[in-house]
């Protein structure tokens, strides 16, 4: 069976900075520390007036073809995974096609364009489709592009608000691919819930706590799902574990919850019985209630011992990086995590070549899923040539009136038209006014 | 290899029916005419007050799954595709499976939910992913539930009022399937164009005449494409060609386009060549200008032959049947098509087993796409469950008066609270007001 996976990814964040301790505490009169160590994050990216959801994807997707030699007619499938689109009938993998049509000389004609929608885990529900086709036979030996582009925008004053981001991530997926290849195997937990909701608004209304305790059970049941078909896991079976992460501080979370999970069952349980006990097992107990009381109290423990506190700085913490200085960018957050990860053990020196990592998807509504990936012999060559820390440096530092500005720009409020940009383009793809039938239009400058 | 492919397929019309040629033309002074032959539409479908996307897919969905015997454990992937969404962020299919859960013992907690939006293609690409997940070997033998489900409504007034409709089919995808195989090999022809948008808005902006030559100019590229990896066609080769159909009008000139491409190089041409010459070839011509109107030319006397004639009466004309009493349902119109063929070949003994359909779907924006279907020997059994034709029967007829508020109420102008109900709901999921967050509500009457 051949290999099946991502081939190489791009990152494209959006070119404003705001700083959250040194910018948008004092203007709300907090304490800096309160983004810094509770949501874990210090900055946030916004797009200038000239960027959208559209230019960030085209912008991604174009370096990637660009650098991996690629043309239009080499990419049998373009998916573009967003909770920010503008219509409620054209996709916006149509408007990137057009975008880069304008630079190519070959089109996307034979093309199979789409989008998907499921708040932040459409990005790797477009992966995993990719993978179906090609898999399926039908991808006559041409490769597929997926983005995952979001502008994340809360109302002014959410509590939401200081986690906002926009960015966007391209990927390339082919068959013996050069980054990581997909296990055939995929864990899922989804249910019917209301967390997180954008009626009709490009606001969301979320509720906060039940939010976290949605990402936590959909989790569980990925994972044990995943188990039901892939067989007992260990806690040494993945050199990372990217997450989908709103903020670093859910992960946390979500690593603990992981932790408990594959050590259930191991040595490592074993080990630490004498100083925690062993997990509780839903069969001891009579109801519910106390067996959950019983998991919480185990977790708290867990949380402080030696052995999880190690694990979670190597599998886990690296894993960030990224998302600290960039804030959520929905679709795309899961994918910056994976991205991260592999940075940091290009960065350490540390050789992944046929290691594997979990990757851990989640979307409010809600859904989680889980596959691994093994890292192939190209990693280190594809990931040295992300451009991220680069586009970081470069971004403009805004003050918290521009930032309440390109806010209003970006929730279409105000006209971008009437907007000064902060930055200047350069050989890149910009918004250029609206058409006669109030379609945005992009030009590449 | 194992064939993979529609199992089973339910329809569910709106409830209400309003007559274009006894109650919309006189209202808007028209002759009646203008659409029972112009557009070929004689009534539209619209959903009662308590009926909207998710009640109709859910009652479509539950009428399958109760009918075949499947249970939630059985399905592994539901996938809707609309174009009338809600919500920005969460996925119809999740309200869908929710209502699904309310009246079955087990849950879709282990299925991957998802939402597609490309036009009135995303049905079929929905389709695809299903037979992809199959074929990649990642079902775990369970099947894939696809609902395409859509309230197609205009502004009142613009000119495509009278093509509006509303309903929702929902397809079983399977390994061996008893209605319909699907082929591996597909066609595409897609390129980004303005000529149907919905910015940030439910009604649509469109660009009439540009709609109609972006749907012929995509098509004809799928048409090639197909060809290019399933070798040369013939009009013999098809039982019945659904086309997308926003309006039977279009159809017809769809259906022209097909039989000039499909004959082209055959018996056929050979056979009209006396009559009407053959086929322009685009090497004997200077400028591309020349050769269409060449091509124009010979269509138009193409239409006049009585080789095409019979051809469109066996092979297109039965695909109509459904949609002349429904309207546009954008993602389910194909799906309708479709269904609409082979219940004419039931009714009129004809044998189909082993035969084929060319399917041939669209999506404003804009993508063709075309595969053949095998139709399987289980397909009478199947089409002879549908209860289209008792569901068009017990349709409400409104007044033009009631057209327009309940036109009002689907468009969010008016609650749905403050409106009484035409029929009476029973053994079905119905709309019941808002929750907490905003979340629109549902329970099974």
């Amino acid at each position: 069976m051949v290999s099946v996976g991502i081939d190489a990814i791009e990152i494209h964040t959006g070119k404003l900075c705001l700083d959250l301790a040194e910018t948008f505490a004092p203007a709300h009169d907090e304490d800096p520390d309160k983004y810094r160590k509770g949501l874990g994050l210090y900055t946030s990216s916004f797009p200038d007036s000239y960027e959208d959801i559209v230019t960030m994807g085209a912008n991604a997707a174009y370096r990637l073809l660009e650098r991996t030699g690629h043309t239009p007619a080499d990419i049998g499938r373009i998916d573009v995974a967003t909770e920010s689109a503008f219509d409620n009938s054209k996709p916006v993998s149509t408007y990137i096609a057009g975008c880069l049509e304008q630079v190519f000389d070959t089109t996307f004609h034979h093309a199979n364009k789409g989008e998907r929608k499921f708040a932040c885990i459409a990005g790797t529900q477009s992966l995993n489709d990719a993978y179906n086709w090609i898999r399926a036979g039908r991808n006559r030996g041409r490769s597929a592009l997926v983005i995952a582009t979001d502008t994340a925008l809360y109302a002014r004053g959410d509590a939401g608000e200081a986690t906002q981001g926009a960015g966007a991530v391209a990927m390339l997926i082919s068959e013996d691919p050069s980054l990581v290849e997909l296990s055939p195997q995929q864990g899922y937990g989804s249910a019917d819930e209301t967390d997180f909701l954008k009626p009709n608004q490009q606001f969301p209304s979320v509720d906060g706590k039940r939010s976290v305790q949605v990402y936590l059970a959909r989790m569980r049941e990925a994972l044990s799902d995943y188990a039901s078909v892939a067989g007992r896991m260990h806690p040494d079976d993945f050199a990372y574990i990217p997450f989908h992460t709103p903020f670093p501080g859910m992960v946390r979370k979500a690593g603990l919850l992981g932790y408990r999970h594959v050590i259930r069952d191991t040595d490592i349980e074993e080990e630490l019985a004498s100083e925690i006990g062993r997990q509780p097992r839903m069969e001891a107990f009579d109801d519910e209630e106390a067996y959950l009381d019983a998991v919480s109290e185990y977790t708290d423990k867990l949380k402080g011992t030696e052995n999880y506190r190690e694990w979670y700085e190597r599998v886990i913490e690296p894993t960030l990086d990224i998302s600290r200085y960039v804030g959520n960018w929905y679709t795309g957050s899961v994918h910056i995590a994976r991205a991260s990860a592999l940075k940091h053990a290009l960065e350490t020196g540390r050789d992944l070549t046929g290691k594997r990592l979990l990757v851990a998807s989640y979307g409010s509504g809600a859904q989680a899923e889980t596959h691994t990936e093994t890292v192939q012999p190209g990693w280190k060559d594809e990931i040295a040539m992300l451009t991220i820390d680069e586009q970081l440096e470069a971004r403009h530092d805004i003050t918290f009136e521009e930032y309440e500005h390109i806010h209003d720009v970006h929730n279409h409020d105000i006209s971008a038209d009437d907007t000064e940009e902060f930055t200047t383009p350069k050989n890149e793809f910009v918004f250029d006014g609206w058409g006669r039938m109030g379609e945005r239009q992009y030009r590449f400058v």
